[in-house]
This record gives structure tokens, sequence and C-alpha cells, in this order.
């Protein structure tokens, strides 16, 4: 079979499209953002990626039927700008060549609608709880860091340590090397213990803001909200412990 | 080599085949239950896999002699109905890739020989003793869930959970995308603790009504009575143990 | 690069050879059992494997230089009958592919120098100290299992448990499927623990007198005597512990 | 995708060149060797290797830039000699096919450009802490073992037991059964315990006499020197450490 099965549903004309990918990762940030996006900006599906990268499996539906793996492409008419194409999926690539591999395809497939530049959403998994997530940032080109800057995010020379993994460095790295595109990961800070819209939040407002989009916010908004009030019961309850604790040693 | 070898044996002619897939899995479900209708149907293997993919084994036969482990296409000419391809083998392919590779390639062959509908067979691992096995499906299709519960088959919101690993799903998930087939998942509730013949009575009864089959279910019906005393003996071990337990603690 | 990179050193035109077979694997006893056969009977290497299967090692000479990991057929011209074609080598394949495109590639070469049997040689643990060693056999036909007999070889429905794995398995699989070849698998006991000369004299004495071979086995008899020593040795250790214990409970 | 990218930045004509190279492994001990030929002979890069059998990553820069991970071959045009092409790179392949593609293709380039010598550096782990680091030294051919004997270079049956293991192995390997080159692998002790330029230092002494470069020394003598400190406080302090528990004993 041919490693990356190519299905293209309907072939759009875009004019001067951004590929936004957002696949599952530290505290699925990237994946609640990017299929927030399609869901709100109602994306249409116009390429399924499937292949043997992925895992060897079909999900099931509510109704019964079944679904297998796949990687997508949907594309959003942006009346205000340029317009979107949004790469969400059940899964990334199994292995490390599969990610490269699946990477690439997304790469030549949207090279051909036109696609120069790409923003890769993720999470930055710090390992505590966090109150407010800053928004930090990596790309490809130098002019794109002092841009991006203006927007709020953080560039650090110690943050995100040691590299980005997977589809969200990958795009960018074999993006600016191979296909001469320029490109933005914008990652979310997250503790990375559970699935966090709160740090989607944040980067939604700064792609909103970016490009320019009619995008209700209020939905994340409120489950961003949850996530602030389950972490501040968390905190108590924590703080709650220490008190134990330290009046356990005075007694 | 070529990553899969297809040996043909003879090369039948079909009517309209069904393609019944059960290998190795879940408390070996499948495989009982689709070596039981090689058996009892005296299916006579037309197309021989040998793969790299597959583990780098030969087996034991009782006179001596080795075979190299492979997966078997059977055809079984059915007077009252559409002929069936059953897919029966030692082992399914070991990697992720493998078993998307090995799938593909039974697609491809019984495709050839006509086949637009796939049947696959497997297990339900619930990790507890079951009294009465249900039989959970899902499908390709929603005109095939619905006529699959007439037959009795449950179809679930939550069962199976997460989704369905292997050949059982990958032969429905590449045949309805790639090869426009329409398929069906029967499993059989199981404990997974042991090789369940019981469950694959349950399945069977179903594939025998649906496919109008010629079907001689007496050996597997005593096979799933032993099991049943099996586990009624199980549970009564169990449920002696809980008593001592509680009187413990009376006393 | 080639996955399997081919070096012929020499081509010699060789009388209905047949493959023996000799490599790394359970108390050494294949390896041992090629690498004596190939240095008494002063075979000469004619063809050297290297790739990217085996492990990405050079190996260190006495003499400051380096070898690149390998395997390697060598020919004997049998004046007393059919020539021999030895392989021996380093390693077998690191992964379930590599082991099957190893020995794929070994059966297309001794194919064009007219081979159409082959006997593979390794041990067969049994875990446990074993006094005099069986050899037990495997053959990919019937009559050889027969023939074999003739030999002491063993047969027996229950041993080898499960099967026979890697190369010593594949090249009777695969030649018999793939290669319209015949081959016989002899397995010595051994109990797994040591390189096990012992298991591989046993194995000899039977390759010399099928062969027909001007075999010496003088030195490989002496190491298996030393086996042995260390064995009753140890067996008297073990005994020697055991009455300890025994007195133990009794005083 | 092509598995491994080879991207030209230049194409520098080249006069009898040697390959060095000086990759991630042991105490980094090859890596900060060939670094630090790179930046103190100021060498160029010319060709940049991307593939799919490096980890699927981009590092992340000081300026907010990021840069996939890469290999890299560098030149340096030598008024005193021969020309060198220094190999570094951020990784090692990550499967032993990697290694193998990864190693088979710097030679098929450096090959171009008519390199006909190999030198790898490297560590080699003693595990214990290293005084005066020796150069241990491989070779694939009896004459460059006595030349490099000349530099002070050991040659030992038993070190590097067992082999040499990656692309320091790999080139040679490759480099003299494939392409007709010779070389020699320098391997510094280390104790392997944490990145070690004293190693470094001993192994670059002999390659700058080696290929009479104009090559300041002074920087790494310094970090030799740290080291060196470093070292001596550790075995003091063992020392007292030992010194005490005697104490202990006999108090």
């Amino acid at each position: 079979m041919e490693p990356i099965i190519v299905k293209y549903l309907v072939k759009p004309k875009l004019k001067d499209p951004v590929l936004i990918e957002g696949l599952p990762g530290v505290g699925n940030v990237g994946k609640i953002s990017a299929e927030y996006l399609k869901e709100k900006l109602n994306a249409k599906p116009f390429v399924e990626l499937y292949s043997k990268y992925l895992p060897p499996q079909v999900l099931m539906q509510n109704d019964g039927t079944i679904s297998l793996v796949k990687n997508e492409l949907c594309y959003y008419k942006n009346p205000n700008g340029r317009d979107l194409i949004i790469l969400v999926g059940d899964y990334q690539g199994m292995s490390s060549e599969g990610q490269y591999e699946l990477s690439y395809k997304v790469l030549e497939i949207v090279k051909e609608y036109g696609a120069k530049l790409i923003f890769t959403l993720g999470g930055y998994g710090t390992g505590q709880l966090v109150d407010k997530p800053r928004v930090f940032g990596a790309a490809t080109h130098k002019e794109l860091v002092e841009e991006m800057k203006k927007y709020g995010v953080y560039f650090s020379p110690t943050d995100p340590a040691g590299g980005i993994v997977g589809a969200a460095g990958l795009l960018l790295g074999l993006g600016s090397v191979v296909f001469d595109m320029k490109g933005v990961c914008l990652m979310g800070e997250t503790s990375g213990y559970f699935s966090d819209p709160k740090s989607s939040y944040e980067i939604l407002k700064i792609v909103k803001e970016y490009f320019n989009l009619e995008l209700d916010l209020e939905e994340i908004a409120l489950r961003s909200q949850e996530i602030t009030e389950i972490t501040t019961q968390l905190k108590e309850e924590q703080k709650s412990e220490e008190r134990k604790e330290d009046l356990g040693y005075i007694g």
C-alpha cells in the first residue's frame, strides 16, 4: 500500500492560505485549539490522510459506525484576510520516521495550495498548575520572532528547553528547509496533567487577532473558566494539606 | 524479498463472496470462529500469505515437519447464498505497519474475486467472567448497523470503548476507505483470560443465520458448554472466598 | 544503500551443494558447529554479506584492525559426496524483517549455486544441565524425517515446543515455500546457560556421517569432554547443596 | 520524502581531503573534538543532512528561531597538507538501519570529493575517573595501525572490548568494504560520566600533529585543566571517604 493514502474530497481554491496545525500532544492544547477553529469557523474537510504510520485502529462512532484513524485538512475561506488550512487528527505518527513522512506529505499538499506560512499550535508542559498560561513562541525566521512579540508571545532563551518534538516542530523545520516556507510555533503553558482548554484559549486569542478571524471565543472562554475553578480548588487543597503538615510538625 | 509473498494454490470462481476474518486476538474468539467455519464447511485453502511482517518462525507439526507461519484464505461455495472467503492465520502482523500492509494485501486479493462485503470476527474483552456473552457490533455503514441489530447484535455508544485494533478493524477501515467495500465487525464478549469458544459460539450462530449456512454447530456448542461449567465453578469459588472473608470480618 | 550488500570474493563451481547454517543462537550450538566445520574442512569464504539489518558495529581484531559485522558463505569441495556451503556469521538479523530479508538473500545466492538441500544447526534449550545431549530434528518433508531418524535424530511431537525461531527456521520455511528446496534442522539439547560444544559435537557426528565428510572430530570431542567435567562438577555441587539443606532440616 | 535530504550549500574544490567525524557519543569526546576543529579552523558548512532517521525534533536557538536536527559537513582548506571534511551533528541515527544509511550517505558524498582517508573520533568509556587519558586506536589496515603507533596511539588486543558502535565504527567498516577507503578510529579514554574535553584534548593533539594543522589548542587545554581539577577533587573526596571508613573500622 501507499505509506500515506491521500484522499481528496474537494479541491477548493484558496487565497494565500496559512497552514494551522493542532494534533494530539501535551495537554492536548494544539488539538483542542485546532478543533475549536474547525468547529467555530465551520471549516470544511477537503483532504483525508490515512497511513500505516498511524495506529492500526478504527474508532467507534456513537451511531455504531467506525472510522479509520486519520489526519485531516480542512479549509476556511476568510473574508477578512488570508484563508486557513487547518490540520487536525486522531493521532500523530507512531514512529520517528512516520512523523517525518506525515509532516512532509502535509507540506507537499499545502504547498500545492500556495501556502507559504505555517502556524503550529501546542502545549508547553511545566509540570505544575498554571494560573495564567503564557504563550511561548518559536519561529523559523528572526522577523517572525519580532512580529509575534507584538502579539504578546514570549520568546525565551531557555523555554521550551531542548526543543519541539513532533509535528509542531517538524512542520516548521521541514517547511523552512525543504519547502521555503516560514512559520511560527505557539505553545501554551499547561501543567500537562489534563486536557487544557485554558491554555488553548490563550493561543486562540492570538490566532484570532493575527489572522483577523470572525471567531467566537465564548465557549472556549467558558471551558477555560472551568479549568481556572478546578485549578483554584486544587491549589486550595494543596495549601490546606501543607497547613496540616505544618501544624503536624508544630503539634 | 517481496514484503508479502502471495502463493496461489488454486483460482476458484466465486459468487459474490464475503470475506470473513478470524485471526488471533482477545480470547482467540475470532480465530476459533474462523477456524471452525473452515473445518466444518470444509473450506479449501486457495491463497497463502507469507510475510516478513509475521514472526520469523516455523511451527512444528506432529509428524516432525515444519510450516512457515502464514495467513491463509480459504473458500467455501455456499449452495444457499453468497460464497465465503475465510481468512485464518497463525499470527497478525507484528508491527503497525505490518498490520496495515497485510490487511491491504488481503483486500486487494479478495477485491479481485469480487468481494464487496467483509465480516471480521473477534473478542471484546471485559476482564470479568461472562455468563451469557453478548455480541457487540460495529459497521462501516449505518444501514448495516440497522440490519445487524435484527440479528441480535448490540451496538453501544460506549462499547467497545476506544476502538477496534488490528485486522478486525483495519479490514473494515481500509476496505471502506480504499476499496469501496462494506463491512461488519462482530465482537463476542469474553473475559479475555482464556481461549473462549463460548464467545465464538454466539458469533457463529449469527454468521450461520446471516449467510444461510449449512453449518453444524454441535461441537462448538459442546465446547461452549464446557466453558459454562468452568465459569460456573470459578464463580462458585469466588463467592465461597467472599463468604469466608465476610465471616472473617464477623468473627 | 542496498539493504544487504553481497560481496563475491570468488565464484567457485560446486557439485550439488548443501547449505549448512550455523549462526549465533541458544548455547551458540549452531555457530560452534558451523565454525568447526569451516575450520577443520578448511572451507573458503566466497560470499560476504553486510547489512543494515545487522548491528551498526565493527569488531576489533587482535592486530588492531577492525572488521564490519557480517555473515559469510564458505565452500568446501567434498571428495566423498556433495559439496558444502557453510553459512557462518557474527550476528543474526536484529529485527524480524531483517531476519526474513537475510535468510531470503542467502537462499537466492545458494540457489544460483544449485543448492537443493539445507541443513540448519542450532541448540534446543532445556534450561537444565544435560548429561547426554540428544539431537532433535525438524524437516520440510516427511521423507527427510524418516531418513534422519536412521541417524539417531529424535522427532518429538512436543519438542521443540512452539517452533523454531530465526535463521534456522526461516531458511527451511522460505526454502521450501519459495525456493523449492528441502531441508532439515538439527537441534542439540543444551542447558542454554553457556556456549555448548558438547551439544555441537553430537550434531557434528551426524553431519559427518550423513555427508560422508573427512572431518576430524578430536578437538570438539575434547571440548565436549570439558563440558562433561564442568557439568558433573556443577551437579555434584548441586547435590551437595541439597544434602546440606536436608541435614539442616534434620539438625 | 527522501530518507536523507542532502542540501548542498556550496561546492568547494578540495585537495585529497580526509573525512573527520565527531558525533555525539560516550563522554561526547568525538563531538567536542570535531566541533573544536570546526570552530578553531573556521571550517565552513557545505552540506547539510536532514533525515527521518534523526529524531523528529527542532532545536531552539537563543534568538527564538528553531533549527531542524541535522548532520553537517564542513570543509577546511589546509595550507600545510590535505584538506579536511569535518562531520558534526546534533544526533546519530536513531535506529540501526538509520545509522547504516546515514554513514553510507556521508561516504557517498565525501567519495565524490575524492576522500580516501577517514578519521573517526570518539570516547572509550572506562567507568572510572582517568588521570591521563590514553588514546586507543583501531584501523582498517595493518599499515595504519603501525603508523598511528608512532603518534602515541595505543592498540590493545582487549580494548576497546567487543567493538566500536555507531558512526565511528560504521564509517570505517563501510568505508573499507564498499568505498575502498582507509581509516582510523581514535578513542580517548573517558569515565563516560560527563562531557570530557580532557579526552578530546588528547585526541586533538594527535590530529593536529598528523595533519599538520595550524590549530590553536589553548582553549581546549584550559577546559582540559578544569576537568583535571574536578577529577582531582573528586578523587580526594573518594580517598577521604575511604579513610573515614577505615577509621570507622578501627574505632
